[in-house]
């Protein structure tokens, strides 16, 4: 897909209620010790929905819920806690995710079955459900937005959110995104909670359509531990109020919402490597040359994946041997002897052979936040991309010493 | 199989030179900055040879090597060097690995297809060849052994040796084991190099088979780091000299040979694992009740290579979400509900829920070097384990300040 980004606004004050006819809170409500820990999203309206989650097997209770909720096509609201994911706490967890599911379709007045339910935090503690209860009668339908962005954060450093705007077939869409997730963020989504609203008009077969063609190029292309959460979930709501022509089926106007929906997951899935737990450096890796885009993708994941080329990074050492190493062990046919390396833009290896590089620009180079690893495999003609974070002291602390 | 452990006498001076007709030698040369750097092992008579090598696609020049030399099934000698991989050097790296065959080989008086080469160390630079042909000519061939097990060590903090003896047909058998590997320990063999010597006699096409069979449980069930290395292989020599009886195909000889294998490389890959580097833990995971033997190997190293569980284990937290959650995350069907899992014999959860544990006792026992995390499936009647260490701060500095 051709990212048309010349069409694209950025909204320099991102908020997950631009899109007319939303309104979101998030409050402390005693779920952690001092932040923000409970939230919802509410359209004004029935919203078109679509949703992906997690591949663990072992699946929280919200998203056992969510999976039955949403094929109904539409939800109105998503309520959502932070510090208890509310995940293998047995049949009683289940119970839980629909007294908040009820708890908060009371309180906004719509039926439970539109309303979205969603957890992260510690797994395998019983979620005190009264102090959610409680703290549902707390929330307000035009509360303190950026507040959501908040309630949603683990360990999280920094609030996570994007808005843009652009023209469909000549009606202006709003769109806005919020995450969170900077631990146990690996393959399919991981500790990851995307919420996506939009004004759109479009019918939730092709909202679902557009979410799952893009998810294997954003979402999933982030890795910070290789762990994959039992909580992970996207949901995208569009209400519609932007009264365009409602989107049915591929058309310009579809490719046109997926670069805004593309350009939204990508920002949001940066965001959350870019924060990945005790992260100095944004590692970006791009494959191109590739024989087709899947190869191009595992292999920059791969790479982004691998611990001894995140600790290099940490260290500031452009220890290219690990690179190639980790495409070696990739699950996909390559050819050692013809493959080029750059780091932020020096070559290191070309033709599978080293290359002598300036020691002191290389090491400058590597001070900076943003590292480039760049792989031309001369296959083919496709590439890909991956992100994730470099690991340092402050992973394994934050990692150790989570729950006690 | 059942490793029938009555039968196997451990020897405490663990030795590879202990097998009748075998001698070696290690020495520094100035390879790496002090230490030991070079070595080779000797056999009296050609030995039957097997062989297992890394399945990085990206392959070291002594692999390429070795797997051709090796065709021929026998060896006499292994040549070694430390602190410098010769992979990915280009065309001048496979030059190098045939001079360091063919000097050895006229050091030792013997033809160069019988000399296997093995390097490990930094990637990506070209050997100091000089060096090592000088350094051939000062090795002895009753030199120190034990020199030899340091010869090959990189990060390790410790030799990893062992012998042991029991009979076949009422011959006494010697077989022994050293190895070097501590960081890059994954799927299948990583930065690994293990040498086996044995005076008992064998077709080298039953010794690969052995050494094959094997290998999945014991050498490939381990992980430090998640990242496969160029340079993997594991050689065993059988130089016949015991004089038992040659055992030419499956009978309970070959039986009782598998058992003294697998007996020496599970302590092998369990003392890799024990090292890990900057491990201050060993964790033992043991699936048990699979549906069948892989998938319970599958579950037991998804856990042990959790760079969450690693850290909790670190940060002595019994955080066993993190262990559900890898095991959800294993490319196996399982049944959350019906899981219980362990960790030092306390049970965490049971069916599928938590379950209540002392938690000073817990916290206690987390303190112990030795963690064992036990998984019961209720599925089946298999089990499988896999072992690996704990991720630590020292972990990344070792990794941040390799190379510079």
């Amino acid at each position: 897909m051709i990212n048309t980004l010349e069409k694209i606004h950025y909204i320099s004050d991102a908020n997950i209620t631009a899109p007319i006819g939303f309104h979101a809170d998030g409050q402390h409500v005693g779920l952690k010790h001092k932040s923000k820990d409970l939230g919802w999203i509410f359209s004004e309206v029935p919203a078109a929905v679509a949703g992906v989650f997690t591949t663990n097997q072992v699946q929280a209770a919200p998203v056992q819920l969510n999976k039955q909720t949403i094929k109904n096509g539409q939800l109105q609201a998503i309520i959502v806690n932070s510090g208890n994911a509310n995940a293998v706490t047995g049949k009683i967890g289940l119970t839980h995710a629909k007294i908040m599911q009820a708890t908060a379709a009371e309180q906004l007045n719509i039926p439970p079955h539109l309303v979205g339910v969603a957890s992260t935090g510690i797994i395998g503690q019983i979620l005190p459900i009264n102090k959610v209860v409680n703290g549902i009668q707390q929330l307000h339908v035009d509360g303190d937005a950026h507040g959501f962005a908040h309630a949603i954060m683990t360990t999280d450093t920094s609030e996570k959110a994007i808005t843009i705007q652009s023209e469909i077939d000549g009606d202006l869409i709003t769109m806005s995104g919020v995450a969170k997730g900077s631990g146990m963020i690996h393959p399919n989504m991981a500790t990851m909670l995307g919420f996506i609203t939009t004004d759109a008009n479009i019918s939730s077969t092709m909202l679902q359509q557009a979410l799952s063609e893009d998810i294997d190029t954003s979402f999933n292309q982030i890795t910070i531990d290789g762990d994959t959460s039992t909580n992970d979930m996207v949901l995208v709501l569009a209400n519609g109020l932007a009264s365009n022509t409602q989107i049915k089926a591929a058309s310009a106007a579809y490719n046109q919402f997926k670069t805004m929906l593309h350009t939204v997951t990508t920002a949001l899935a940066i965001a959350i490597a870019n924060d990945g737990e005790g992260a100095t450096k944004l590692i970006t890796v791009t494959v191109s040359h590739a024989n087709n885009a899947l190869d191009a993708r595992l292999i920059a994941k791969k790479v982004v994946g691998s611990s001894l080329v995140k600790t290099a990074m940490f260290g500031k050492d452009p220890n290219w041997g690990r690179i190639i190493a980790a495409i070696g062990a990739a699950d996909v046919q390559i050819d050692p002897d013809i493959i080029d390396i750059t780091i932020n833009h020096f070559f290191v290896m070309k033709n599978g052979a080293p290359v002598t590089f300036d020691t002191t620009a290389m090491a400058n180079s590597l001070s900076q936040k943003n590292i480039d690893i760049e792989i031309n495999l001369h296959q083919g003609a496709a590439s890909g991309q991956a992100w994730g974070s470099d690991l340092t002291y402050d992973y394994v602390k934050i990692n150790a010493l989570y729950t006690t």
